[in-house]
């Protein structure tokens, strides 16, 4: 819990597009498969907020812990479930590795969290750096500057940072008390007390940390621009009546990445299976045969084992073209009916499901 | 010209609400009315794209200076324009206090450059700092980590930065070309050429630089929420007849900041005045009476003399109450239309007149 953002409200409980921030991080870490144990450590006062967060978000492998009054007591709290039964009503298995992260960096990626901890494998201790953004300088009591540091020589620590977990673990249970009350670096408590020189990694610039308000409003726009960076057209339709599916991804391209594949819903395609990978959040699913459950569950399914929809809100149009010269029968209100019954379903795995039906006169 | 941010487009000329980054650092200072002077030192590919800039938003008092290849060196010719005949047509008036700030910079508020000037006039050198975000640490040439410094004995070095201008002038004609290819930091030439201990001056968090992606959507909603923090309400009705005037203010105060007043827009209002200097952007002003250049011209004199229209766009709303009852003349489409005519006009001013004619029935 910092004290920078001047409000009451804790930085990673503040909504970001109406969800709490450190809901993001914890789903960050959550989509990494070999992350067996995820430990949140929060403020007394706030372990009934948190709780709530993983109920509604259904936040899977996570156990809450109460935090200690400065950050270095609160990871050590962290640290001891897996070590101190008096700290879990069920001691969490030891990891061989123990990454240590912040709720107000939402948007680690998988690469970096695989390097640090690979590194950290290796060297017993890793942490992921940046490039200074200002010139550091050294005060003197009298408020005047006593000297500069080069910045090529120093680098910003960030988070993730990952150890052995005995390492860590011995480096906290050795530390002074003025290292837990006034420390902050992880990486400085391994090197004093277990001799570790961390490995130090690269990270990219979006490790950075929600501190400021500004940050809050990054936040918010960088998850509006992921959701509508791109969208997949896909076309069921018989070719001499594809103009639409034509037409519609030449119009957006303007606008957006479009990614236009046409091919037969019900079988796996793996081209689609690359796209939904890929991290695409937005579907438009062009049909020119009466609405048929099947094949839109196929593409829920595909869409729900990828687990894109657990950090973000999938958007998946259904367009019929209903076209007198195809001899067809008329799509009518009941196919309505139905696709709007389909996506309260839908709705409660994150896909959001709309039906449009255009009348060719 | 930094080269963080990847895209071919430097920072600084990259638009934030249609409007570059730059242009609101340059107005930034020239709202300063005790800033003689304001050199901007840009590369030589986009000198002409500033001096449209400067053109385009009617910039005052700014004098345009091909960049070297180093942040020292651009400087350094920047300074030169006081001094050397051959970098001007016409050499400026030397100043005694020269301020130095980045272009990417756009939130710098009068109050930290006044400090900061009248510290550099104390002690010869003056420099805004800020704590810093994140743990330095210095890494050993196997890339692991060396050490880490005590957070809080070190701060980030922000700009503005101010000298006395023969201190900084001295210091760059004596510095090394080692210096200019590598050094960064201003405070750091006057220390080591001049022995002057920066006085080191504590800034608010508005002073950060737009550095990567992420930053420029931060300032994108940072303006946005600047300019619709406050809504000032004018009322010009008979009390009788006030409903609306009072009804308004009472709905908005729930969205935003409200300022309600009731006067004769002919008085010079001192009560006004203080509200235009307050940094309001939206007024509305509620009138039962046939719309009246006089007063409205008198309004939009008041916002042209307080310079807000410009940096941000001042928003005026005209509402014209039609109420039978009130035994009145009707209200038509040629008052709107001499409405609109007149809004084109404030329209160059960066003042936004919008009418809303609404009949009772």
């Amino acid at each position: 819990s910092g004290e920078r953002l001047g409000g009451a409200t804790p930085k990673q409980f503040c909504a970001v597009q109406g969800r709490p921030l450190v809901s993001y991080a914890v789903r960050a870490m959550e989509r990494i498969s070999w992350i067996s144990d995820i430990v949140v450590v929060v403020s007394p006062e706030n372990i009934e907020t948190m709780k709530t967060i993983i109920e509604k978000y259904g936040h899977k492998r996570v156990t809450v812990v109460e935090g200690g009054i400065t950050r270095h007591r609160s990871i050590f709290n962290g640290l001891k479930v897996f070590a101190e039964n008096e700290f879990s009503s069920h001691l969490l298995q030891k990891p061989e590795v123990v990454i240590i992260h912040d709720a107000v960096r939402p948007f680690v990626e998988e690469d970096i969290v695989s390097k640090v901890v690979m590194a950290a494998k290796e060297h017993g201790a890793a942490g992921a750096i940046r490039p200074l953004v200002s010139t550091v300088i050294a005060s003197a009591a009298d408020g005047c500057l006593d000297h500069s540091l080069e910045r090529a020589r120093y680098r910003a620590s960030e988070m993730p940072q990952a150890f052995l977990f005995d390492i860590i673990y011995e480096a906290y249970q050795q530390c002074t008390d003025y290292d837990l009350d006034y420390g902050t670096e992880c990486l400085h408590l391994a090197l004093k007390y277990c001799k570790t020189n961390a490995k130090l990694v690269e990270g990219t610039p979006d490790l950075w940390k929600v501190t400021y308000k500004r940050d809050l409003y990054a936040a918010e726009s960088i998850i509006k621009d992921n959701l509508s960076q791109q969208v997949c057209v896909i076309t069921n339709v018989k070719e001499t009546l594809a103009q639409v599916g034509f037409l519609l991804p030449e119009y957006l391209k303007s606008q957006i990445k479009v990614e236009a594949i046409s091919i037969s819903l019900s079988k796996n395609d793996s081209c689609l299976q690359s796209i939904i990978s890929g991290q695409c959040y937005n579907f438009v699913c062009i049909n020119d045969k009466r609405w048929a459950i099947q094949e839109t569950q196929e593409l829920v399914d595909m869409l729900e084992k990828s687990n894109i929809p657990l950090l973000y809100p999938v958007v998946l149009i259904l367009v019929h073209l209903d076209i007198p010269e195809n001899n067809s029968f008329s799509i009518g209100m009941e196919d309505l009916t139905m696709i709007k019954k389909f996506a309260r379903e839908t709705k409660k795995k994150n896909i959001l499901v709309y039906g449009l039906l255009i009348q060719y006169k």
